[in-house]
């Protein structure tokens, strides 16, 4: 669970309603940056919500290919740079680097240079060795449709919020293992994957993810390469997410409300047999 | 308004309903990555719903701090790489550039050295010499309530699809002047600025700009560059966002729906007076 004492932020605001405003005390949901470095060198800088930053640093250095392993983490620790009040660093060591972290940096954000297209970002996932998810896995449309409550009933954060993304990971029972609350749905993935890989979890061959708001390209890709076979959404998918879970054979859902969804690929993990339309 | 054609992707889906399964046709937000490079060199790729392109290329280098005048760009042209057979790609020419496009990509992605923190971004805003906005704008609490049917109104994609964030700039009347959509909330709103920019209404003195789902640091910051004195979204905004919203005074409005909001920032523009409570 989040430590709710760093992810909120306590403020005065006033509210207007219908004619009538006062002031009161609101609860923010946090965000800081966070400053991942490998082997001391930084690489990137993502804005977050405090807690759980060593998953969200293995799960990004996971989700984004830089790591093929979990035994490549050597250490993951917080760093305080020197006079700063605050400990928005951490910093990963990497065994058996094949990598300068120099190059990394400047290569991880390059464009490349043979023209970029939604078939080249796929071929980019498959380029990285990833396979198609556990293709025997199997969740019933009825315990499906049971997640976004069970989501919603663990969220800590939002609920006194509105303002965290949320993504939860399930077993074949529909057990909540972990959720993660951020303000940014890739980095509540991240922690989920992250927290996963430090747990010797992945893949993730018998679990259902379920994120909040939408599910963009990003959120498939980060599902594939933990072998997450079930992701599903409360809204809708983008054209490329799609695209990417079929290649994959991922079972994509959207949609998931009031016992109803949407299922963009790969039905077969969670309907019986195809209908008779 | 978006290009509904390129914004747009059909495809077949099976929807489960209480137990029922059916197959049908279903419209997807089209995401498709862009590939931004100042001077032919490759700068970022962003993933967006394609779509007034020069717009969102022109807004994320005025919003990020790339250019600081419109009349550095001296030319925008959509680029197709020999054999493609896409055109995700933009370039821009720079006039007067201070700059090597090298080092931008580098230092441009690369984490700052002096201690990442919250302050410190807000500390790399002011560094760019940006200043409040338009301390004598004022907008009725009554016409911000009729904002969000507005956007909504003129969204175009969203309501075929629910995949979309949009941002819309609204005059001093409460009359919609620009919307665009995009899957990515910060490329919507770069969008609207690189349309302003474009047609040279920068500073945005006497605008106000909202935002489906939430604000964060980014969009706040994003807002700041383009001189916007009134930013509003739907939902929650983050911590940092209040912090950049109340160093750079400008009014920051959340939860607008119902007939109500909340005010997080500098409630004169759009409150008479300070209420009696």
């Amino acid at each position: 669970m989040p430590d709710t004492q760093s992810a909120l932020v306590f403020t005065e605001v006033m509210e207007w309603s219908d004619g009538e405003s006062r002031r009161h005390q609101d609860r923010l949901a946090a965000e800081e940056p966070l400053e991942i470095r490998i082997d001391s060198k930084p690489l990137t800088v993502t804005m977050r919500t405090p807690g759980n930053d060593e998953e969200l640093a293995a799960g990004f250095l996971w989700t984004e290919g830089i790591i093929d392993s979990p035994s490549q983490i050597a250490e993951i620790r917080r760093v305080k740079p020197d006079g700063a009040p605050h400990d928005n660093v951490i910093s990963v060591e990497i065994a058996d680097r094949s990598f300068d972290p120099g190059d990394l940096q400047r290569n991880f954000f390059a464009a490349s240079s043979c023209g970029i297209c939604g078939k080249a970002s796929i071929d980019a996932i498959r380029l990285r060795g990833l396979t198609p998810p556990n293709a025997s896995f199997r969740v019933r449309p009825e315990l499906l449709c049971d997640l976004p409550a069970r989501l919603r009933d663990h969220q800590q954060v939002f609920g006194q919020t509105g303002g965290l993304h949320a993504a939860g990971l399930f077993d074949d029972t529909g057990r909540l293992l972990i959720l993660r609350e951020d303000i940014g749905r890739h980095n509540a993935v991240d922690k989920v994957i992250g927290w996963a890989l430090m747990k010797g979890l992945l893949p993730l061959a018998n679990c259902s993810m379920m994120v909040s708001g939408r599910g963009g390209f990003e959120i498939v890709q980060k599902a594939v390469t933990a072998g997450i076979p079930v992701l599903a959404s409360v809204s809708a998918p983008s054209s490329l997410a799609v695209r990417l879970a079929r290649e994959m054979s991922l079972t994509l859902i959207g949609f998931l409300r009031d016992h109803r969804f949407v299922i963009y690929s790969n039905p077969e993990r969670c309907l019986p047999s195809e209908p008779a339309t």
